[in-house]
């Protein structure tokens, strides 16, 4: 039988401001955190670096201050906006889990993996796509990155096409 | 709270002849399993199909038929070896839980896509390498290719290169 009570796992769950984080993270919740366990979830958000904001800069016209100012606030935001809805649903459907939030600068694909070893995950979640609309242009699939590099058993969750679940 | 006790689950569980995919199934019965739960284990090993031994014959020299039946007898005796293994672990690590074996011959990677939506699974599991060394030459990562194929979650487990919990 496993021992899900003697369980002390930490998850670490990278969310975004994609709707597939969210379904990933309520999958987890309902799938792999254990009730009356001692497991923590870690949600991770990977903001932007201000190299992306550059790189959108393809015209060769440099942003101006007041520019890469808002764009920090903007970024600073949704972090905010991410986490909060995250940690609502842990409370609504894993209410007994420790949650921890990290927030990071920096390219999704290294903010992940480093975490993930950083903190010894025992298994990262994460959705197939995204990790954020700026980002993904640049990036390509996140998700293919970190299933290669992390040493940790890797959950990749995809949002079904037509779900019934609505969580956004 | 997490609705353990309803489960349902169908997880499919993709097994070979290599030690990842015992450590993934190890790792699946150990943290995804629910214990009193009614989630049904299907364990699914791909058998190379009759084609791959023909794409070893690179020389131009045709099998003969003594040497194709000796091979598909070789490769009957592994599916057997490596059910039969997969079955002990789950009934020492998941007494309980319920387990039905399928084996299929084709292209690894297209047997886990078509079951996995045939028999619409909840989470498919399975390692991050090999399915077989033969087939593994020519096919490339099998489980790239169903993380990006597959609907459900997949879950890859990567073995740990100094493991402690010796499963061979």
């Amino acid at each position: 039988m496993a021992d899900v009570v003697g369980k002390n796992r930490k998850i670490l769950v990278a969310v975004d401001e994609g709707e597939e984080s969210m379904y990933a993270l309520s999958w987890c919740l309902k799938n792999v955190v254990s009730p009356n366990s001692k497991d923590t979830l870690i949600l991770l958000y990977a903001k932007p670096p201000r190299a992306v904001y550059s790189a959108l800069d393809g015209t060769g016209y440099l942003f101006s201050a007041d520019i890469l100012a808002t764009m920090d606030k903007y970024s600073n935001d949704v972090a905010i906006c991410v986490m909060d809805k995250a940690k609502k649903m842990c409370k609504e459907l894993a209410d007994e889990v420790k949650v921890e939030v990290r927030v990071e600068s920096g390219d999704p694909r290294d903010v992940i993996c480093q975490v993930a070893e950083k903190i010894d995950a025992d298994v990262l979640v994460m959705g197939s796509h995204g990790y954020g609309l700026i980002k993904r242009a640049f990036l390509g699939s996140v998700s293919n990155h970190c299933a290669q590099q992390v040493k940790c058993p890797v959950l990749i969750v995809k949002k079904p096409k037509c779900s019934s679940s609505g969580t956004n």
